[in-house]
């Protein structure tokens, strides 16, 4: 591979072989690895566009990663070459009159979301790895809390520049805020998983910073109220966030961040964020919301503190497991009105199994997230009993109308799961687009697009 | 076509070529014409498929039709069979828990708000055809007033069925709030203008009805000063409306509604819809609007009567128009700071070409609408002027980061503006796409993605 260093001319942005350091053959989870010949930092679109016009000549595959948080695989690369963006990091342009920012795809989420509040502005959308990137965000069409009020980042993409497989450059969008021009192929992209092209600049909408945020936490007798109470909130009013903790779960957490959930007597909580242009607005919501809950007892965060300490046992509950132990995440979307048959589900199925499971997340869009505790167990048994539970668990998902990844994508690791989802028709036609986009099939061809 | 007989059993449906109705082997506009061998009524999915699956194996030329109000010629027939789906207009479910209905897609705009409303639910799209079928909606990605605060039709749709050119019948997307299950087959069908499959079914996402609305017309002394508050208007709060009409265009509303707007006086008006939980909430997003607005004077609408009579003046402007004479409709975009520009520009075309140009829209999201007023003129002379004039805005709109369509759609009256808008690669990859989704080409094949 001696041309690529004619297209990177600096030698510390090439890195070859045998000092590929170990986690750029791997996902955020660092359990599986894969192996690569070549590690490149480009710094332009240009540069990507010539690597990959390069592994195209030679039909050399490509693994593209972001800062490499990925939870499914698709970061555990299959050969070739590595294209790391997490150098394209800058702020290309702040449009004030269009209301949109345009930055390179490496830039982490939480320096994009900090640098547009200190101008008034908000990207609303808020998944849970704040030190993932955006070009990661779009390539899993990433979610987080705040979708309940204000959508996923498929929402907030106003326009991307893609280098293809041939190493073309094209882009797809613009600032208009209405497009009925042609077929969406912005929208195909968005969580296409690094499958049809790599991202290597976009375009997001931002939206005036709210001026007022309020968090409360509700609490109640059982997880059957908790879960009864979502539709409530939703048919009253849309708030910021909508999160479910179960008392046990919030242990691990209060564990972990030395912070105590307020009303300790509760058996499961909802966690609410409430956002406004004032704090009058805020107070309507607050009402509008208690008016209309049963069976329930609350605790309004009066002060900043207090909010950030609730949301700080929230936000820690991964942490707080992977602490003790190893786990597998899993990332299932159900009906909102599915919540509670899936969460018992899971209880069923830990007392069968034995394998712990801590689920909590967001309510307000049936996104359930679990941990399956590993709990010490062997390498071979884990496995399984993680192919057991996951059998299990992703069935439940299909029988009540569910999906097998809400924001974290299919990558390698839900394959099976993916299949069971989706009909083999709409398969077809996803490799069909596929191949229509990469006709070598080198970019990301280990994740789950040409095994199914 | 004698099969078509065992298909659809009842001969009421089924209408041969000489009886076909003129306006049926049209568009909304009714200025051109096609032809057509057959046209029928489907009323279920089956039919769809199994007429769909004759005409494939036949290679026989498809073009579906909802109501009709197609402005772009999308559904002129090109030979062939027109199936036309306003008979499949029925709710199939209503599902309060998920907050989405399931309807066929010959139901029509109107009906659907209304029938949700009277259920305390609400579907915000509004575009301004509410005779329009939710099906051709779909197919537009059609937008409107409301689209300011609440989005398009796209942000709307959780999941379609689907009949393919070959006639197999699939589905996509679900009622699940999040998705990052593959490639997002469902955005791709969304404004596709039926070049992909059709749409049999769909469910559509609702939300709570607002409890109170609130309707505020702007008064400014010029078009600028109207054009320069949208932005502070946007920076405020997010309306659920935002209009602009100016002085001498609201005069052809006036004339023909019988109403008239307040603040005579005023050159140019940005109209305002407010909406919210309660009363309070309006007054409170009232406040905040007028404390930042400039060299104004503002008229709020104290009665239900007062609101409707501003919206029938705004909302009779094209048949107002069409009353006194032909016109031809353009529905462009620009990106919002770029909304002045293109409107000066408008000005200065119409002093050099002749031809009245009658400029309104959704300010709020820079789509602007056009009527281009024949007056009189000869036909030949017309589409020499009417040629002339479209070269110039899509080119100056194309200058300005614009797009040929807002929410009408290509069809095939825009291919070459829509060739100067997207470039050479994109095309092919829209043209690759609709090869593997209908291989015979048979599926309304008149419109621009083969031209292209």
């Amino acid at each position: 591979m001696n041309t690529i260093t004619t297209i990177i001319k600096d030698p510390n942005r090439i890195i070859y072989q045998n000092n590929i350091p170990k986690s750029h053959l791997s996902d955020g989870l660092q359990l599986k690895y894969g192996q690569a010949e070549l590690l490149v930092y480009p710094v332009t679109t240009a540069e990507v566009s010539q690597i990959v016009q390069y592994a195209y000549s030679k039909g050399i595959n490509i693994t593209t990663r972001g800062a490499g948080t990925n939870l499914v695989g698709s970061t555990i690369p299959n050969g070739g070459i590595i294209i790391d963006l997490s150098l394209m990091n800058t702020i290309v342009e702040l449009d004030k009159e269009t209301f949109t920012i345009t930055v390179q795809p490496g830039i982490l989420l939480q320096d994009l979301q900090q640098w547009v509040e200190k101008q008034d502005l908000f990207y609303p959308p808020d998944p849970g790895a704040k030190n993932a990137t955006i070009g990661g965000n779009i390539s899993t069409n990433a979610g987080g809390m705040r979708a309940v009020k204000y959508g996923v980042t498929r929402d907030y993409v106003q326009a991307i520049e893609v280098v293809m497989a041939d190493g073309s450059v094209l882009n797809f969008g613009s600032k208009n805020v209405k497009d009925n021009t042609g077929l969406s192929l912005k929208h195909l992209f968005i969580g296409s998983e690094g499958t049809l092209g790599i991202i290597t600049q976009c375009t997001l909408k931002l939206i005036a910073k709210p001026k007022a945020f309020e968090t409360l936490i509700i609490g109640f007798k059982s997880i059957d109220l908790a879960i009864a109470n979502i539709t409530t909130i939703l048919q009253t009013l849309t708030p910021t966030a909508l999160e479910f903790v179960e008392r046990q779960v919030a242990q691990w957490g209060e564990r972990y961040s030395g912070f105590q959930f307020p009303l300790p007597n509760a058996q499961a909580y909802l966690i609410v964020m409430l956002d406004g242009a004032d704090h009058q607005t805020i107070l309507q919501q607050r009402q509008q919301l208690l008016a209309n809950l049963t069976d329930c007892e609350h605790f309004i965060a009066e002060t900043v503190e207090q909010a950030s300490q609730i949301w700080a046992v929230r936000g820690s509950l991964v942490r707080a497991v992977e602490a003790v132990t190893e786990q597998d995440p899993i990332d299932i979307v159900v009906p909102i009105n599915k919540i509670a048959d899936f969460i018992h589900y899971t209880k069923q199925l830990e007392a069968k199994t034995g394998v712990r499971m801590l689920a909590f997340g967001h309510a307000g869009d049936g996104n359930i997230h679990l941990c399956l505790l590993r709990d010490g167990r062997e390498q071979a048994q884990w496995q399984r009993l993680l192919e057991q539970v996951h059998c299990a668990l992703y069935l439940k998902c299909h029988q009540l109308g569910g999906l097998p990844s809400a924001e974290h994508g299919i990558g390698t690791a839900k394959v099976n799961y993916f299949k069971q989802a989706i009909p083999e028709d709409n398969r077809q036609l996803m490799q069909a687009i596929k191949q229509q986009f990469d006709r070598k099939n080198i970019l990301n061809n280990q994740v789950y697009i040409l095994q199914i």
